[in-house]
């Protein structure tokens, strides 16, 4: 972004028009961290959220599965059935290790060739960064931005090491988990907690020779889930087998998607799941400012860099040390 | 604590000559909410921090179970083995919830009467607190006091609720998980996460005719614990029988629990572990300190009040509230 911002006026109208670009350069700003971007793209959210008429309703899928399960075809079999079907699909992700690998996951839009190419559906890939909670918030934003642009889907994708779940799990009206075929796969990569937070299992590649395997893996879920505890939106959690590469199974899953969303929405928990999650991102986004601002500031730094190899070596202890910031800090 | 309350100096000589009411007053000075409270035990704190000499090796011991796998009983026939050949043992519990049910848990030394009545055991039901954290960090706060009056072994009970056992584990060496005999209970009440954070798996109530059940569920724990990743420790969990009430079984755990502390001293855990521990627990008090700040200055309860319903509500996005929040802090 060296080149000249657009204003916020720019950004607020392109993005209410549906403009791709403008929609894309607010996404930049809210990934950037320079001050200046993240000032900007407050101020566009702001506006956004003042301005934007009552929202049309949308839908935000998590997906997650183990590496090997096949997220992307799965993603863009999904994303093209919804697009040929009149809806406009927005596809994030969440990966707090990206900036390790340099954005493998979604990095490759190539992964999704007949999916990128729509009109109807926009594809971003996960903003780079070191820490979860940054990761997550700027996810959080591009959500928000892309819902603003008229996007009714929204597909975030992430990788299955536990925490990242957690994080999309929370900002999301529905968790699907991607499985594969075959016994003794099943407790492999996927960590437990996960398969507890699903609303929807997919068994995938269940296809040829490995129908009888992706039956296996099918009932073994199936007789898992009932040792978990009864989720609070009463919905009994479902496990599907579908052929992402032939596209066999999609319709069936998008169906019970449908059924979840007309489920929890007659009873109140898709309300009362969003509202509670506007809830918690308020308070992670200021508990993230806060500690933000006290971490950066000169003093608390200076004698948290003296006090840590102390507190490390157990000659002061956590409790003295923090007393002895904050007072630094109250200056 | 409507009695005069007693001097810094008082309280901190009175710790490190290993006065058991002086000791008990401190604690209640950690565990109140008034603000001189809770400045004058951070006063005794930071003190016995600094003045205390290289301290004795202790042990900190993380006890979690099942309801009803007799952690009580269990606790007081290990505390008793303790007492006996000359440890100084002290007996604290996490439980978040104890506030609604009015301390319920070790609120009565009661069920440990004959370790009540040790010279050398120190029991303290746990503190009451809505909020984990906070009752947490007392806890942590506690466990330095006991061991600044000389107990050298902290035993840490908690209820088998998932997020009190994260809590223990972080400011513990060992973790212990108490089991009961019988197939079907294994996966009953305890979450599966803390079976994996466990170090040591006890059968309890291994008696009469419990025997061959609890070889069972011995057998099946052995298994399972097969299916997690090695611990970063490098110890293996061990699984043994014992039954509490005839105290067959308590010798072999204090000794398993002993190779445990030696294979760990050894290779660097332990200290590595009490370091990051030490570290995650400026932090959090850091955190919280900021946070109570944050959330107790009149401007932004006020505000915070205000937008909080529009949050809920969908009508200010959560990102536009906590902008507006930190501007009125910022001031």
């Amino acid at each position: 972004m060296r080149k000249i911002l657009p204003t916020v006026e720019a950004l607020v109208a392109g993005i209410l028009a549906g403009n791709r670009v403008l929609l894309a350069q607010a996404i930049t700003l809210v990934e950037s961290t320079r001050p200046e971007h993240i000032a900007l793209a407050q101020e566009v959210i702001g506006q956004l959220a003042a301005q934007q008429e009552p929202a049309k309703p949308t839908l935000r899928i998590g997906i997650t599965g183990a590496p090997g399960s096949g997220k992307s075809t799965f993603i863009e079999a999904l994303g093209m059935h919804l697009v040929e079907n009149g809806h406009k699909v927005a596809v994030l992700a969440i990966d707090p290790s990206s900036s390790l690998r340099h954005g493998s996951i979604l990095g490759d839009k190539t992964r999704m060739e007949r999916l990128s190419a729509q009109d109807r559906a926009f594809i971003r890939p996960s903003p780079a960064g070191d820490a979860l909670g940054g990761v997550a918030r700027k996810t959080r934003e591009t959500i928000f931005l892309v819902e603003a642009a008229g996007y009714d889907t929204i597909l975030i994708e992430t990788v299955g090491v536990g925490q990242s779940e957690i994080a999309v799990h929370s900002m999301t009206d529905l968790f699907l988990l991607l499985l594969l075929p075959g016994a003794g796969d099943e407790l492999q990569g996927i960590k437990r907690g996960i398969v507890e937070m699903a609303d929807l299992l997919v068994v995938n590649k269940a296809d040829g020779d490995r129908v009888p395997l992706a039956n296996q893996a099918r009932m073994h879920y199936l007789n898992a889930l009932h040792l978990f505890p009864a989720k609070t939106s009463t919905w009994i959690p479902q496990v599907l087998p579908c052929s992402a590469q032939s596209g066999e199974g999609i319709l069936k899953i998008w169906e019970t998607i449908m059924l979840y969303a007309e489920h929890t929405r007659q009873n109140g928990f898709f309300d009362e799941n969003r509202s509670q999650q506007a809830l918690f991102w308020l308070k992670e986004t200021l508990q993230a400012a806060l500690m933000h601002q006290f971490y950066t500031h000169p003093a608390v730094k200076n004698l948290l860099q003296q006090l840590e190899p102390n507190v490390v070596a157990g000659k002061v202890s956590p409790f003295a040390a923090a007393e002895a910031i904050l007072k630094v800090w109250d200056k």
